[in-house]
């Protein structure tokens, strides 16, 4: 059974291109994605088909399917340019999330078209017992983004921030971000059941929308490396690298562990 | 550049068969031990020669070197014979701490001679303001073992156990045991510099040498798997699994970019 591992601003994957859809089972993603007695990753990618297209088929690490995955696409879209799977520069991706509009740029860094944002006013967000102003933002899945004049190095996300629960009855993902010159912020995230991560793709489209308050363009530095948001009446796109690290074999006596 | 992947009782490595030593250089073993950027490991073996026999060439996720590692030693003895570069199933390895008799068996499991191990006297260890008293144990490194009657999972050792710095000038690798059966316990570990892993080989070694008092057999449960130590006059022998995960190459692009 053939990988790759990859990573998109250290969200990191591994990818599966000849898994078929019924293998592709939560006990193989768990112990895929275990850190020690596994390969290791975020999540799995595997490469399905959606009618004549492509559908980006991932699970995360404990086996859940998500819906979509800004990083991860970045990640699956330039795979199949680079494997020559896909001989066009911008084509869709089927995702769980509906269709999503990808282009693969000669430099390697990959665009992806991740939807409608929404400003919803206001919230709190706490971190040792101070409290935080921050916008609520929707972008298909909850966002509170705090804008700091600084210490964004100092803060402690070791556990996670408090929240209105009123609110975020689901939880939320909460971004701490301090610009940093005109059209550049520096910021971290604390993913909700997760903890802080190098990097969260909607994550760093809700800080666009936040920061901007409207359409423009934003290059944010998360953790994990340099993407670049664009927020416009149609939506927002993400641009960002795809690395890939190694690529071989899983195993054999593993595999047939599973 | 080939590598495989692989771990001990989830103690991880990556190994690398062609690499020369020139190559192995600190700033690749980090990029490589990165469990996001790269591939992941707790260390990387590097298969090196010793006039007519083998050298395991080891280093830690930092870079630094060592001189000896028994989980390690079991994935590179179990590769050299699994890869038919070893004939012999019992034969030597040249490590850093001298040389290191193993023994690959029809089962996978290997058994790595460990050397000599010294009982010391006893010392306290401090968790959550509980003292614990164990028994100071040297297997090169230093080791202090705390034998309990219960309460082994609850035990915080996300922080450092308090000990003697004049016992332990350089910090101590703390092990706490409970009987689990004759000829049988479970263990946790909290290595120093490290913090709580899976495995220790040299902390399964000091735990059976202070529960058997003297020479004798002992399972030793650690969190990631199963081990059998022997203590007899002439020094100590570890066996235990070694599993694959995955072999390949790394990406070109990567590797240029080291």
């Amino acid at each position: 059974m053939r990988f790759i591992k990859g990573h998109g601003t250290e969200n990191d994957f591994v990818l599966l291109p000849d898994l078929p859809e019924a293998g592709f089972t939560p006990a193989l993603v768990r112990a895929l994605c275990d850190r020690r007695a596994g390969l290791g990753a975020d999540g799995v990618l595997r490469v399905g088909r959606d009618g004549d297209g492509w559908f980006m088929d991932y699970r995360n690490a404990d086996g859940s399917v998500a819906e979509m995955c800004g990083n991860g696409a970045r990640v699956f879209a330039r795979y199949l340019v680079d494997a020559g799977l896909e001989s066009a520069s911008a084509f869709v991706l089927g995702t769980r999330a509906g269709t999503c509009p990808v282009e693969v740029h000669p430099d390697g860094d990959v665009t992806v078209h991740m939807g409608p944002v929404s400003l919803r006013g206001g919230s709190v967000a706490t971190v040792s017992t101070v409290d935080y102003p921050g916008t609520v933002v929707d972008v298909g899945n909850p966002h509170l983004v705090c804008v700091l004049d600084g210490g964004l190095d100092e803060l402690d996300l070791a556990v996670p921030p408090g929240h209105d629960g009123t609110v975020f009855p689901n939880g939320v993902n909460v971004e701490f971000a301090v610009p940093d010159g005109p059209d550049r912020v520096r910021m971290r995230v604390h993913e909700r059941g997760v903890g802080e991560t190098r990097s969260c793709g909607t994550g760093t489209v809700a800080v666009a929308a936040a920061v901007l308050g409207g359409t423009g363009k934003l290059t944010v530095h998360v953790p994990g490396g340099i993407v670049h948001v664009t927020i416009d009446d149609h939506g927002s796109t993400l641009t960002g690298p795809a690395e890939f690290v190694a690529r071989g074999e899983l195993d054999l006596a593993w595999w047939k562990a599973m």
